[in-house]
């Protein structure tokens, strides 16, 4: 079974990797540096969870793969530019990232804001010009992704965790920022593949809602006990980074212990919620208790 | 006549005023920085000349002014969202901007990047959740808009720009890094109209690409002559910036004469291609020649 679950995986890794290379602009011509950084950015390495997502999900809804490609190279890009952008200087200056230089560090923070930038342009675009879905089902995705990656999302829960250094947060703030920041994109990773079903299934999107928002912010939590227990060498990651910067994380409001509590909590409330799939889910509760429980 | 021109002229921006507006998050709450940053970043000034030009080519074109505020208000997002990144510290540097303090100097760097982030985010989402257009047209129009926004189009521009610091250009490299940098979205404004027009009228829509090109290159031409004739009291923004950070300009380049003459033919070619109208392009035909000729 394992096997067969790597094996899974690994043909989506591979067929998400590739649609990330060919949807980016080759590195050469007049402006080749920008290009070299987007292609850094999002070439060199990275766990892909959203795209294995959305395909697991899309397994238990029995979705062609061609129409999960869209939103997975989308998020996939989104992703990405956030990454660039949150490992500035100005922001949390880290220094590391998937074991290599970030990517302000490799080129520089001009071309890594710029090329960022221009992730989440292709991120838009390469919905609006996919050739597997309908227009109604494009517009449905970007407004989804949209709301899920901007000032009410991600961006919005980024600029918290900025305006949280230093500060202790009410539990609420807390959970609110996990939420937007790292939630947001991952709820919007297991919406998605709704944008393609046809048949109206409210009790399934119900559970799938409350699954995404959970898997969020226990990814989140873990993510911060990551930082503060494993070495750069595990992680490719600088460690220590929140402390460094004093960030607002669950571990240090609520100490280690209750954190790893936590993440069981919401990884039982995750599979509760899965429930409503049979074997079609395989994946996808493998990939959720490797999630919560992954070292890196 | 002018009276009637600037009576219109007065009437877009109030209208593209409010939609700005009215888009955008409340500055309150546990992010307000971030929805200040953004407020601040649209709302404080700016000539709102791609807006005037989409409403004024869909004057020609008899496009209800309901669709036209898809775009117009899609574009203006992402021309602030451009600007707010261009001034970055690691950019251009720059200090003023319509004679305030740019976002990053009013609030911080992290803010700034942010908000440029959620307004480029904000544009692509406001298209897809448009209530006056239909699902082919918003399509149309992100597919339009992505293009000229990207790496192959205002933010590869503006990535050549800060390349070509210190350096001497081709003038087909000059010419190319201009259409890019600000022609993209000049021209993306010309052409997002026709997707609203159910009769393709070939013609029309190739002497409006030569059009919106042309207006494009003489628009940054202009603004080049202006950074190096006009003081910050006329122009809101740093004088000598160019200079300042040894930009390749048509000017610099070609000297201010030759500049000028230049800017003379593509006003010509602009106007030569509005011959296709009658009466209906009165207001086009002025914005035209007020942008090629404008102080600021």
């Amino acid at each position: 079974m394992l096997n067969e679950i790597k094996k899974a995986i690994d043909n989506y890794l591979e067929r998400i990797n590739k649609i990330i290379d060919q949807s980016l602009p080759e590195s050469n011509g007049s402006h080749s540096s920008l290009h070299e950084a987007m292609r850094y950015s999002t070439l060199s390495g990275g766990k892909r969870i959203r795209p294995l997502l959305i395909y697991s999900l899309g397994e238990c809804l029995k979705i062609e793969k061609e129409k999960l490609d869209v939103p997975a190279l989308s998020i996939e890009l989104l992703h990405s530019f956030s990454l660039v952008h949150d490992d500035l200087p100005s922001m949390d200056n880290d220094n590391l990232r998937r074991g290599l230089p970030t990517t302000h560090k490799k080129f520089s923070e001009s071309t890594a804001i710029l090329a960022a930038d221009a992730l989440q342009t292709l991120a838009f675009g390469s919905i609006a010009d996919a050739k597997s879905i309908t227009d109604e089902q494009k517009v449905r995705l970007i407004s989804l992704i949209g709301d899920a990656c901007g000032a009410k999302g991600m961006t919005g829960g980024q600029s918290m965790d900025l305006a949280s250094e230093g500060k202790i947060l009410k539990k609420s703030e807390l959970y609110l920022m996990h939420k937007m920041k790292t939630g947001a994109l991952i709820h919007a990773s297991i919406m998605a593949p709704f944008c393609f079903t046809q048949d109206y299934d409210e009790k399934k999107i119900q559970q799938m809602d409350k699954f995404g928002w959970a898997i969020g912010i226990a990814f989140q939590i873990r993510d911060d006990l990551i930082d503060i227990e494993e070495s750069s060498d595990v992680t490719g990651k600088d460690q220590n980074s929140d402390i460094k910067n004093d960030k607002a994380t669950w571990p240090s409001h609520f100490g280690k212990e209750a954190s790893y509590e936590y993440c069981s909590e919401l990884l039982n409330e995750c599979l509760k919620n899965l429930d409503i799939f049979n074997n079609e889910a395989e994946l996808l509760r493998w990939l959720t208790k490797y999630l919560i429980d992954r070292k890196n």
